[in-house]
């Protein structure tokens, strides 16, 4: 299999993190963002919006990178990150939409500005800053109920996890980890599924 | 099973065309957003972000549309409307995903101002129409291509093709149909998915 995708994106991230946990490795080929490949031709054959990640196993090609995890899930050997409780299932199904839907956008829309502000010469803007973190606040005080009475967001450590895990990552790194620390379940479950060995190799922590 | 919706809202039409294919109903709470019942304690309770459509499977309750609609395909007898083929499944998870990330906001955000601009005594922008149809457009040409050689976006009628249904039911509402009937392999799937009676059914034009 073959893994196209930038280490810092996001979306490369939930993927990497899925083979990890699966014990599984794909070859990983660097699209250079700093080349605007992941515009031009060759990869637009690829994946028409031209983002990334793409997975191609053989002749088969498969772009969304929450559609390539459970695609990875089904299809490869090793622990299943899909509960089969059709409720808890049905929950991870849920989480991952409201990380699609609600979180993801918000946060990084303010991760990305506290990112790029300062390459442009621009000072960062707090009001950008503090309308990512409100947005990102509004679904953790979700998951703050949700996550009183267990472990993780649908029964075992899930694809539903996994899909939240780079946005707290980047949450973190630009400054804006309170939302998480605020929070004392929402903090356990990030210290609890982020010591994991796999996602600490998928951030370049660990082998 | 209770569903507590809207019968206008585009989500809970995805859950009613569901559970029509399944040969299913479910008790229909209607949510008054005239009387802002969707923001009201009573709601939050079983919807914390104030939206509909919420499913009720006797203690069990689920929201995001596109969670609901997988459950009841799992949940429920009657014709599988997601692929046992892995790869296909794959396929109807990708357009899924492309729907929600690229497609329903655009779309919708014209679709909502040209519906209710006249409401507020505005008058119709046409720079948010024009965006709103360029969004949808850019996501309906690479759906014209991946409908070159196929009947459905996953193999058999999926959920992936219930997941597209609303909104081009609305953007043929608001003037915006062109998007659909310029792209001829578009324009055959629409006319083959709109004709189902179960989103006729859907839409109240057929018992």
């Amino acid at each position: 299999m073959k893994l196209y995708g930038h280490p810092l994106s996001t979306c490369t991230r939930k993927v990497l993190c899925t083979l990890a946990e699966k014990g599984h490795t794909a070859e990983f080929v660097f699209i250079d963002f700093a080349k605007n490949e992941q515009k031009q031709p060759a990869h637009l054959a690829r994946q028409p919006f031209g983002v990334v990640p793409v997975l191609e196993d053989d002749d088969f090609g498969l772009y969304e990178s929450r559609a390539i995890i459970r695609y990875l899930d089904a299809r490869l050997s090793g622990p299943a990150l899909t509960p089969s409780n059709v409720r808890e299932r049905a929950l991870m199904d849920q989480w991952i939409s409201v990380e699609q839907g609600n979180f993801s956008g918000p946060v990084m829309k303010a991760v990305m500005h506290v990112m790029f502000a300062p390459m442009r010469g621009e000072a960062v803007d707090p009001a950008i800053v503090a309308e990512g973190k409100a947005g990102g606040a509004r679904v953790l005080d979700v998951l703050e109920k949700a996550l009183a009475d267990c472990e993780y967001l649908a029964g075992g450590f899930s694809l539903a996890d996994i899909c939240y895990l780079p946005y707290l990552e980047y949450a973190f790194a630009t400054g804006m980890g309170e939302i998480i620390t605020e929070r004392p379940n929402v903090n356990r479950w990030w210290q609890r599924i982020s010591a994991r060995p796999t996602w600490q190799k998928t951030i370049g922590k660990a082998d």
